[in-house]
């Protein structure tokens, strides 16, 4: 059978992103678990018979899409493993193994990739990460595909995407939008952050801002809620205001809608003074944290509202 | 950085597979431990605090290299798993929990896909798999390429290639050559073989053989020495024969190199006397054992020879 198509309905660019992972979800029926065990949170979080959980997650670039000409070979493979590192970072867990499958041209050059395994090789280094696995696959000339799966532990507490309730403060880290100019290929993931977080009492709803707040934001709340932002709090990084010159549209809007933020986002529950929280973050870290709002019943007043759609992720 | 070349000696397609893959370890450095914690044996073992070991595998599968439009979309989804489920197999492990990376194009159909993945569905179910993760990106138009990472649990042992001594029996599963026919993609992973082989005492020195024998033979071979085939012994396939007679090439032949026959390939200590075992065997299983030499020193004289030259694997 064909895998390709000349029909536009019957191909894979007629359904968008979260379509068809859910089509994924609901083709691969009792194979598919819930999450956390399966597809739906940062990671996958898998009982291996070890005392902590094993964390697993799998994701790629592919050049022209994530990365370009004018990105350094070693910061494409730093990319890579810190995309996967931010989401383990969502889980509160440690980063352990990683093992990276490619599929490349036979014109891919070796003096590039050379520079990409030794990028690789310093920043798995910088984060304490063996590569126990890899392998190549030929693809067709100029293609550029790698796909890297991390495996991590957990601590005793694994921070969940599920968890917020009504009435939660809501928090980011760092500042959020303009990530084309720089930041998608040079971000921290916050993984001392998230371990720091898995260990507050009241701390639950956890996701990485990889879509931007918009599309990340309600996965982590409540069933039956939605979100009341105070825009004016939102930290908007400077990158977003230098593109708000350059192509008019509002910072916000990038900050909103850019993704790439690679900054954690999670509710606090509100038997937690936000403040004090705050005051325990600041005195640990320098990584900006900012109260953007709450969560809240839905169709009350408000200044913004976000309305609450679960939907699956782990795609892009 | 352009990722591409124009310049033939600069290209990975320079490189033999086994050349890349060891100029990729080299590049990776530190970060990139000896097997079986790293790459180099059919699965790494990875320590992440349970009781057993983890077992860890990632392998691909790419349109036109390893299918193309004569395979029906639920047999590519089977092999893309049973070419995983072999390697864990060569460990003597269980196959636990599967993480499914797409890179495809605009162009795919969604019909191919989704009897692409019921038919993932339908594979893990008989082997008790979950999908614990999974995602797609964006590819050029024509492109369908999957990797899998599997991951699985081993027994009290794990069976490695390394082990094999000299005066050890060599051992093979099923029947080789000729899997272009059907086997590449229609095969059984021999995992209860290899669950099997894990409790008996002396088996050690196992692979599943992807590449084809003649290839695959020197990587459980103890250093400084080879092996002596008994060439006559050999259990060639009947696809083996058919294809001697389409092109003319003897059946031997396609037995020792055509490859991804997905049989295991093991050495057995020579304190075990091998008639026993093999008796055994034939008492547990119906799949066909056949002893095919031994391992010995080298330079000495005998039908065959293949000299152990000792690779990294995990590539194709």
């Amino acid at each position: 059978m064909k895998p390709f198509t000349t029909a536009p309905a019957e191909a894979v660019s007629a359904l968008r992103e979260i379509a068809l992972l859910r089509a994924m979800r609901e083709w691969l029926g009792v194979v598919s678990p819930a999450s956390p065990q399966g597809m739906g949170d940062d990671c996958a979080v898998l009982d291996l018979g070890a005392s902590h959980a094993i964390l697993a997650k799998s994701d790629g670039i592919v050049y022209g899409r994530h990365f370009d000409d004018s990105a350094k070979p070693e910061a494409v493979a730093a990319k890579l493993l810190k995309r996967n590192l931010s989401d383990i970072a969502a889980m509160g867990g440690t980063p352990k193994h990683a093992l990276v499958h490619l599929v490349i041209g036979r014109n891919l050059s070796s003096v590039w990739l050379k520079e990409f395994y030794t990028g690789l090789a310093e920043c798995c280094q910088e984060y304490g990460i063996t590569v126990a696995g890899g392998g190549t696959a030929q693809g067709p000339d100029g293609l550029f595909a790698a796909d890297l799966t991390l495996l991590g532990i957990s601590g005793a507490n694994v921070l969940l995407r599920a968890g917020a309730e009504i009435g939660d403060a809501i928090f980011v880290t760092g500042e959020l939008g303009g990530s084309i100019l720089g930041k998608h290929l040079e971000f921290t993931p916050r993984l001392i952050e998230g371990q720091w977080l898995a260990q507050q009492s009241g701390v639950r709803g956890v996701i990485d801002i990889s879509d931007g707040l918009a599309k990340d934001l309600p996965e982590i709340l409540p069933p039956d809620s939605d979100a009341q932002i105070d825009l004016a709090a939102l930290p908007i990084s400077a990158d977003a205001k230098k593109l708000e010159k350059q192509d008019k549209r509002p910072a916000l809007t990038h900050a909103l809608t850019d993704g790439e933020d690679y900054e954690l986002l999670f509710a606090l529950n509100s038997s937690v003074n936000p403040k004090i929280f705050a005051a325990d973050w600041k005195k640990t870290f320098s990584t900006k944290l900012t109260k953007i709002g709450k969560t809240r019943a839905p169709w009350s007043a408000g200044q913004t509202t976000t309305t609450a759609s679960p939907t699956g992720a782990g795609i892009d």
